[in-house]
């Protein structure tokens, strides 16, 4: 496919842009403020840019103010068109060349350790650091790029270790690129759910439960639940049963499942219970299996079909938690479907289905799938049987070619026990996201001696596939607020309709007009505050509700509700049982406005 | 209340009865096998009868093929007509009475710690054990006794101790109490939800993933969440908001709360995450109050009745672990109403009509409610401010009073911040169960700083309503198994109605039928397996299915389906839709048949 291999080219050379922006920026403020000052740790491009970390004495801040002189340094450099040169050294000469410098020296402890061949980038004469590239030709070749903002990051990510200086940058290939970047992070900034939040009130971090534990309010908890029946709907059609399983298990269980060995680094520590040590479970899979494995199965029993939306717990480090999206807790809207070999096309079609259903309701309407295989390298992430890797990634790819959906390959990205789809969404402001996830897994069954007895009586081993309809609900409510900027479409909207009568003397006719709605199903409130008319207003716009039905004596008279639909000025008077009947129907075919 | 009184003074009895009968056993077995073989260590009266805890050497064993002979010894003290005779004695005393007896020189330990009495008990002039009585006059008044299983328990409960031999047996004060009792006992052993539950296939348990916590398989989940449903229902109504919360908080919270405290015995230990300690909740009450406290309150704002099925984890030994009735993780359908002082009464109504809805939905017809208090004595268990504990216990029994409930005291069985009423239920067999409960707490706002901002624009604390509908979900699942002996009403059964094709002629008519029940709402199920009609039926018998719809040619020709009802010989031909509509309406009204 060649237009993702363009994609894929492009990606790469705008990485070696950004990493090279980051060794200017570098270069400039070690002109500026020399060594002492500013002591190298490191500095990598990212998705979005790039960002370079330094140590420096106490008496020596960096903030915001600083950068256009920053920026003007970074600009001689550009000017000057230094060349980017890269040059392996030895071990040695690296030490002593970033003499004194400890984090170097640590880094080049590594490279020692594990035998890897030392690359060092100068940068025309005078500026050289620890880096295997790849670069740009010319610092000349830099057209456009910005400094966004200083942040405190430890070393290495750990909160033992010394908090560092972190300045945050991007760069593009165009103006025009970089100016559309930055137009979408300052909408992203105005959209980020947990400034939205202060308005919207849909869920609490209260560091008495603990960082990355969100609690959600009645509000957050009305569109957790409307995702979750809706999903439970879809599966429902699609003859899947709701189990239910507890949160923790017996830490022996994920030793005998791999996920001790493969993926421990996310598990908490276990702890005792008698004799015996528990885990809160980082998946719900092995629980699955366990009732699977509650009685014999008869080929004709399969596909089992197991859905929960079970929350899971993982650890996330401290710097990176933050909101509904970085979270230790979360509810995964999982499933496992226990089958036959011949039955993966079959399944893997209906999940997908399922799964475009659900981005059609979110409104969510560019996606591409990234196929992620095997490291067959990596034995310590991956468990190994090659026939088993292939097979499973060539269903897979089938999958994704029958069902026409744009994919990428990438190695090293699969789960410890196989090959999976993941589907990846752009939002509103065009950012990606990471959602559905279809994993194809003919390990584990065998693992567990979970079997089924096939039509010649011989006891068989079922495949696995593990389905992820969003992936974490917590996830899913932060990406949506963010991608409607909590303007929620009805289905979703925590109050669909907001009752405002104009005086006192309506206040039977605004509770009739409520009670109504509320009857119809729908989730109707009533603003009966002693505040103005158009307090109220701005208080509803401000919450961002779908409909304010404006009720006045005229309106009580005539028996209908003045409507008027956020984000549009105009106003219509409707019959009640006509808006009642509208609404219901948007709410039905989950509409989108 | 008379009547309480009379039941009481008949309860306590019954006690001194049942207690009187464990002596008399202990002495048969060392009359018949010797102190040397039967080395006493303890025998309490229990709620159903008596047992007898005893150590011996490895080569002596009892079993029940033993109990006619040992019955036919207690016979012979009972005919005797033995005085019993209370005597204080002196610890040396008693420690030369119970020579070489380990346990009992344990027990004396613990009375010289602290400083009690030493009483023993003496049957005739022979046998004497150390107890705090009462008994009855002589053994000549025991009319109706049976020993009824041999079990294995650990001393004190504890795995880490000894194994001894326990004999359990019951006590009546007629004959025909006791056969009514050994009739029920008989019929709860069929009951048994462990046993049901391999025809029903509603939870499974399994040890890998660890005692106490049992999995929902699709059939339970649709049990749990029918019950959920039917109760989220009345809490709409009722204004109830539903929150979501996680499952774990930091141990520092529980230790702000006075749960660390006054609850710690069945906390499980806390596990570390980065530099903090966390712990599985053991209640969800501190997490629904940081929702509270999320935001600033009015007088205007309460009440606000925050509710969660939220799944909380407590220790229980491991011995005393069973099925889903006594459970490690436990759903509990919680709520917690926080308010002013004025709105009590008015939110202890609204709870109580709930709870007795709930009762009907069951069919639980008998019900009385423990209104407990604290024991201003034990300053361990429970919080101090006699004034508090006055006020919640009396604003609790005018609820009561208002409420025509019957009722009994118990001091000593209040939550440590709060007296409570909880609901004693008697299920189909007469047996009692604690189910709901309702606990008024004046403590914990003051505690944990939970405030409103009153009429005065002054800061006071809300009181606090704790309010379990059934208590446990998991435990309720058990308790209506053994109700219902497994024939669960129409709302609450996994599959309501099956279809029963005779022929496969009839298998797309069968499919016609199945699909367009499943269409109406109706969880009905096909069987089209190969099995004959008899057989299907007697699976579907087996089931407890409340509907079988069989379908022949003449049922597809006039558009009919062949009615058997659950415990019904009769069967009925009707138009599918006419059964449709039935069907539909006894969902709705809950009916029991």
């Amino acid at each position: 496919m060649a237009k993702v291999n363009n994609q894929l080219q492009k990606k790469e050379n705008l990485l070696a842009l950004r990493h090279s922006v980051e060794h200017v920026l570098t270069q400039a403020m070690i002109n500026l403020y020399g060594k002492d000052k500013v002591i190298m740790a490191m500095g990598p491009a990212t998705d979005d840019g790039f960002y370079f970390d330094f140590d420096s004495p106490d008496d020596f801040k960096i903030s915001e103010a600083d950068f256009p002189k920053i920026e003007k340094e970074m600009k001689k450099i550009i000017k000057a068109d230094l060349l980017f040169k890269r040059k392996g050294i030895s071990v040695k000469e690296a030490r002593k060349l970033f003499k004194g410098n400890s984090y170097k020296q640590e880094w080049l402890d590594e490279i020692e350790k594990e035998g890897k061949k030392t690359i060092a980038y100068w940068t025309g004469n005078d500026f050289v650091d620890l880096c295997s590239g790849p670069h740009i030709v010319s610092t000349g070749e830099i057209k456009a790029f910005k400094l966004l903002s200083v942040a405190g990051a430890y070393w290495h990510g750990h909160e033992k270790n010394k908090m560092l200086t972190r300045i945050y940058g991007t760069a593009f290939e165009t103006r025009e690129e970089l100016d559309k970047y930055l137009k979408r992070l300052d909408e992203a900034k105005k959209r980020d759910h947990r400034i939205l939040d202060r308005q919207l009130d849909i869920f609490v971090i209260n560091e008495d439960i603990g960082r990355g534990l969100p609690l959600l309010t009645p509000k957050g908890t009305i569109i957790r639940n409307q995702i979750l029946e809706f999903e439970q709907i879809l599966e429902k059609e699609a003859g899947f049963e709701q189990v239910w399983t507890p949160h923790i298990a017996k830490n022996e269980l994920y030793k005998r499942t791999g996920h001790w060995e493969h993926f421990r680094d996310v598990m908490y520590s276990p702890f005792g219970i008698d004799n015996e040590t528990y885990v809160l479970k980082p998946m719900n899979c092995p629980h699955h299996y366990m009732i699977y494995n509650s009685k014999p199965r008869s080929y004709k029993d399969l596909p089992v079909r197991y859905a929960e939306a079970g929350t899971c717990y993982r650890y996330e480090k401290s710097g990176e938690i933050g909101g509904l999206t970085r979270v230790r807790a979360l509810s995964i809207d999982d499933a496992h479907i226990l089958m036959r070999e011949d039955q993966i096309d079959a399944e893997l079609d209906l999940c997908i289905k399922m799964i475009l259903a659900i981005f059609k309701a979110f409104g969510l309407k560019k996606y591409w799938v990234r196929l992620s295989l095997n490291d067959p390298d990596d034995k310590v992430k991956y468990m190994t049987d090659s026939a088993h890797w292939k097979k499973a990634g060539e269903k897979l790819e089938e999958a994704v070619n029958r069902n026409k959906l744009e994919y990428r390959l990438a190695k090293g990205e699969a789960s410890f026990y196989g090959p999976k789809i993941d589907f990846m969404v752009e939002d509103a402001l065009g950012r990606e996201w990471q959602m559905s996830t279809l994993q194809l897994d003919l390990f584990m069954a065998n693992k567990l001696d979970l079997a089924y007895v096939d039509k010649e009586g011989k006891n068989q081993h079922p495949v696995i596939l593990h389905r992820g309809l969003t992936g974490s609900i917590e996830r899913t409510i932060g990406l949506l607020i963010e991608h409607f900027a909590g303007a929620f479409p009805l289905w979703l909207a925590p109050v669909q309709a907001l009752v405002l009568p104009i005086t006192d003397k309506v206040a039977a006719y605004a509770k009739t007009v409520s009670d109504s709605l509320k009857k119809a199903g729908i989730r109707a409130e009533l603003d009966d505050s002693d505040e103005t008319l158009s307090k109220k207003i701005r208080k509803a716009q401000i919450q961002k509700v779908p409909y304010m039905l404006v009720v006045g004596e005229k309106e009580e008279k005539e028996k209908k509700v003045t409507v008027r639909q956020r984000g549009q000025e105009k106003q219509e008077a409707l019959d009640l049982t006509d808006f009642s009947k509208k609404i219901k129907q948007e709410i039905e075919e989950k509409i989108i406005f």
